[in-house]
């Protein structure tokens, strides 16, 4: 569903219902603010109490209101919010704010009531922002459609920037900070409880209908719907659009919180830094980092690559940055010889070029020399970025080092990021770089970090691939008809030998097995198949064929099959005596290999999640799994299995050769595809080993699992 | 060397040689400074080129002023320090401050020159602050001994966090940033190339000698003397006063700048986090947390557990810090029933009463409710720290939140911290809690960071056990004869068996083993010891025993021994023709236990340092060391133990049982009091592996290398 928000963020004309005449209630507050800010359009007052206020004429009710009304703001007791929004409705409003509370925050009746809002604005196409937020404003066009006491700021400083906040006075935190930084927005949307628009709506059209937002910025505390995020992610990164988001709610504490502040589900935190990877969100995780990192993108320099060269003012600073830097994988390279020579020249005896590239104290006996410097940095095709440090200048000196700056980027457009150290005495330089070409930071790590944001996202946006297109390069033709086989016989979950004919059904190798009736036939099998073997029971009810001991490793002789064969069956019956049981399994012993597992679950707001690990204690006590979620392109696919921390095993350590990761990487697009096919109706998979034989030798599934969702048949 | 700081930090008496009448020269700015900022000692200035400057006597040499002078501002070009710190020394001035450049930070022409200052200092026992620094402010005593700008400030507060920076720009700046925020300072000191006194020397005045200084803060880029650290730390330790550094020059690229910046060595990263670990020295990670983390600490409020009590007036504000505290391991819990009843009367039906507890938009209309909720929670027991977070509110809304803050924790002691989220519109409530009892945070991650080291800082104190009363617990009454023995007949390195030997005579358990010398000897020993074997060579001339191919597992009988025996020896001296050859170990072969290592290594600046991890891939592959310097406390060698990722696979998983980890920390302590005894002698020790049994059944060295720092005989 597409939602045109036009009349509710730039409408032509607004009516305030519940206006007040005092200016310290929500409804005085909405009309105090929309008048200070400017507001340009027509606007209509509705409160039975007035005839007029401050000369504006005030009707009884919005259906007395002759004239059109875009957006109606509505300030008016819980109680009668649905009634008021129906007469909206009824007379043709287009949009509404909602900043009543007590609905889905305060628990179960609130949620009936929002749910009744949603009903009633799906039913009469009438979009709503809220209930429980704060409001929006249009910076552009000077709409200030909110009660918040950001509002007493005395200029709205319009920018690229469109800002979208679940918690409003978060929200409104943030923007007065980012106004003091002149960091200039293009909206300030307040979601709220979200009961018909979600944050994702308001991404969607901000990057589709709004020129003028380049950028989007968001404080998430939970998804309503997960599918619709990342399709607007996907649009947004379709559009060059840059999305950071503070997603809060990352612990069990942090949820519950969240749980009583807004109707949101807060999902697992690591599917979400996994929905985000992939997408190529740009997940901050400090409030004070959004605008920070925001602010980066919003000049619109983009770097050509990651070489970071340094001009500082202070070698303490340089060392500082040169660590961040390098900590965070982008490149700190030497100046060319070129630029060596004529900065050897500007310094004299009183340094070494180098990057960092220290002016020492000189500086301030020559101030011209930053300047010279700079110039000779900028122009240095060694460096995509420059990064300048400032430190303790007082006064008239912080201005004409900003002003210098200023001067030698001219004509250049490569991102250029100042830290500056000192305090209040330098004041006039800050001020003079707040809101100019250079991105301005007070610290010296939120500037490293949006650099490297801003370095990985231009590096993200070659490689990516639109996941519409995913799931195409897997050849499954067959898979359909003989999956839906093994799944209809089902219920609850598949035996080992029918979870892995699923598996081989699209295109996953799995161990040479078959399933045995009796010793003797269990006999045939094993010398079809070869020693040494492994036998265990096969039974859609015994999920842990160890707990059951019954699994035999190593067996080794047709006389030992005699003898094993009849104890696993005897065993299965003994631990679960109503257990459905195949037959024993003769399934070739695999030695050799690295193990790994692959598994599969459903995240109740993204869907299929697929998870990646090495075996074992790497992912028992080491946590050692990537997730991503599904349709996994290739570049999804090798990404997960390289950033897990024991991937260098893969890679061949201590002797061992390299592994087939390719194989594991195409198996891991097949589980995808196989996920996004059955996605209502497998809830699990897990294969727990898979084994990686080396390169070029492929893999094999030696044990798997396949849970359903619900019984496939009665 | 215990230095008198007094002359240089509190002076009584004061000269600048080199003043001028230019206040942009650095004597000029001496004089203005000093003047400006009300030094009311005695001030004596020297320059030939005056007869007086603003009718204060100026005298051509230091040696014409009449009147003893405690401390000397020296501010002449680089190449006439000497002699005027030469003529200082014959003037009986007891302290000098060196401002002029091109000392050791220029390369090595400087460094003599440096050294020469050094020289001088001791010989003459003048205290030198410098060369390469901006000098150092007294600020109770309103002694400012600085060029910097940041003197261009209109006050300095004084307070009792003393601060010390190696890097003079950075911590110019620092302290601007610190006075905007009103928090108070003893000292700042701008060490600079640290001829004569080093950071550590100021720490131990600073604990020693100033009563005014409860808290100190330092930047440093590399230690002179890591001893002397370690020495100051625990003098601070001792005297309850908290350390915290902000210690720059992590990666290779930050200390190719340090090197090129100051004459200081930047040691290893990962042994000073040790060190810092050990001595509860607090370790900022970002420049802007110093302060933040200092001023803290500065109230003087202890909290008594961990237990943080979060009061809100924004919902996804108390996520966020939940969400921080959480995941930093402190406790977020419920209030008591008593303050939930009397909490749930004050916000109505308005919201919920929990923690974090959200005052909701209700705030706005009844401010005074702020004040009665935080009453509460100040006395509530299940608290021992209060958060506070405040969000938009604008002007007189401020102050009166921050008024209300005030008043309502008068009478307790608890650290009470405020997030304060909201920008410029907030400035009047700001500025009342600024220099308050409350410590102010703008982020709240830093606020989060400080109060987890104030929390883990006064943990810290109540465990730790001095170093200087470390060792006495291990018994090695006999091992220093045996192991001075062991180590005379040996240089280089020592053989396996010799290695052992040396483990052994401190106590640590070894293999069962022998050096045979025939195979008939070979098979004796093999009876003695028992079957399964593992026979290697022993030479202390082959280390990698298996690259040689002279190592052989699992030996079962008496035949196989003959077999191997000729091919060991054989392969040993085909590898290496001129090794010396002890003969074959007979070793018993250990089945069963958990691998781990145990390494010793010099630290060229802090000496014997321990290393621990498992075996294998998790130290090779995921780098899982613990890190600790000699002397090892018990409760070091415990955490070194506890804080590797793979401690899980000790404690027992998959069902393997606890392993003997009170015999690993058996083994550590050991090691410890070995490396001590041999610092001069031994560079390095490898025991790999370390065979840990089941709890109760003790450790085995399986094997072990010993390599020596000299020759230790000709």
């Amino acid at each position: 569903m597409d939602f045109e928000l036009s009349p509710l963020l730039n409408p032509e004309s607004v009516a305030i219902i519940g206006v007040s005449k005092n200016p310290s209630r929500i409804g005085g507050r909405l009309f105090k603010y929309l008048a200070k800010h400017g507001y340009e359009g027509s606007l209509a007052l509705v409160n039975p109490k007035y005839k007029e206020l401050n000369g504006v004429k005030c009707y009884p009710a919005i259906s007395d209101v002759p004239a059109p009304i875009d957006c109606a703001l509505i300030a008016v007791p819980e109680k009668r919010v649905l009634a008021v929004l129906n007469e909206c409705a009824g007379s043709h409003v287009k949009a509404a704010v909602i900043f009543s509370s007590g609905f889905a925050e305060m628990g179960s009746s609130g949620k009936e009531a929002q749910n009744k809002i949603q009903e009633l604005a799906r039913r009469k196409n009438l979009r709503v922002c809220g209930p429980n937020c704060i409001g929006l404003i249009n910076f552009n066009n000077h709409i200030a459609l909110s009660f918040s006491q950001l509002l007493e700021i005395d200029t709205l400083i319009p920018g690229n920037i469109g800002f979208i906040s679940q918690s409003g006075a978060l929200g409104g935190s943030l923007v007065n900070r980012a106004m003091d930084k002149r960091i200039g927005l293009s909206y300030f949307i307040s979601s709220g409880n979200e009961a018909d628009l979600e944050v994702s709506d308001y991404i969607k059209h901000l990057v589709l209908h709004d020129q003028k937002t380049k950028v989007i910025a968001a404080v998430i505390e939970g998804f309503k719907d997960g599918a619709k995020f990342i399709e607007a992610a996907e649009l947004a990164l379709k559009y060059r659009k840059p999305l950071i988001v503070l997603k809060i709610g990352e612990t069990a504490a942090g949820k519950k919180a969240a749980a009583s502040h807004t109707g949101s589900m807060t999902g697992s935190d690591s599917v979400i830094d996994a929905v985000f990877h992939q997408k190529g969100v740009m997940r901050v995780r400090n409030y004070d980092e959004l605008f920070q990192t925001a602010s980066v993108f919003s000049k619109e320099r983009i770097p050509k690559g990651n070489r970071v060269g340094i001009l500082t003012s202070t070698g303490g600073g340089g060392i500082i940055m040169a660590d961040y830097y390098t900590k965070l994988g982008l490149e700190v390279p030497e100046p060319s010889s070129k630029t060596k020579d004529l900065a050897t020249k500007e310094i004299a005896t009183f340094g070494k070029v180098a990057n960092p590239f220290d002016l020492t104290g000189q500086i301030f006996s020559d101030p011209e020399m930053f300047k010279r410097c700079m110039k000779l940095f900028v122009a240095e095709d060694n460096f995509d970025i420059i990064q300048v440090n400032v430190s303790m200048v007082a006064g008239q000196s912080s201005e004409q080092r900003a002003s210098m700056l200023l001067d030698a980027i001219e004509g250049s457009s490569k991102p250029i990021v100042t830290w500056w150290a000192a305090g209040s005495l330098s004041e006039p330089g800050i001020k003079l770089l707040n809101g100019s070409e250079v991105a301005l930071f007070r610290s010296p790590e939120r500037c490293a970090t949006a650099v490297k944001s801003m370095v990985q996202y231009y590096q993200f946006l070659e490689t990516h691939q639109d996941s519409t297109q995913v799931g195409s390069e897997v050849d499954c033709a067959n898979a359909l008809s003989h999956a839906k086989d093994i799944l209809d016989a089902a219920d609850k979950s598949l035996s080992e030998h029918h979870s892995k004919g699923l598996l081989n059904a699209y295109g996953i190798p799995v161990t040479r097995e078959r399933v045995a009736n009796s010793p003797s036939e269990a006999i045939r099998f094993a010398e079809e198949i070869g020693f040494p073997l492994v036998l265990k029971i096969d039974s859609p009810d015994i999920l842990h064929k160890s707990e059951a001991n019954a699994i035999r490793l190593g067996v080794r002789s047709k006389e030992e099959i005699s003898k094993v064969y009849g104890e696993i069956i005897e065993n299965a019956r003994q631990y679960n005596p109503d257990a459905r049981i195949n037959g024993v399994l003769v399934q070739e012993m695999i030695e050799g290999g690295s193990e790994v597992m692959i598994g599969m679950s459903q995240d109740p707001q993204f869907g299929p999640t697929i998870a990646f690990g090495l075996g074992g204690i790497f992912v028992e006590v080491l946590k050692d799994i990537s997730l991503r979620v599904t349709p996994l392109s290739q570049s999804d696919a090798e990404q997960m299995v390289k950033e897990i921390k024991g991937y260098p095993i893969l890679q061949g350590v201590r002797g061992k050769r390299r592994a087939d990761i390719e194989a594991v990487v195409d198996v891991l697009q097949r589980i995808s595809r196989l996920a996004q096919d059955w996605k209502d109706t497998i809830s699990e998979i897990d294969i727990n080993p898979l084994i990686v034989f080396d390169e070029g030798h492929g893999v094999k599934a030696a044990d798997a699992l396949v849970v359903l969702k619900k019984p496939a048949k009665a």
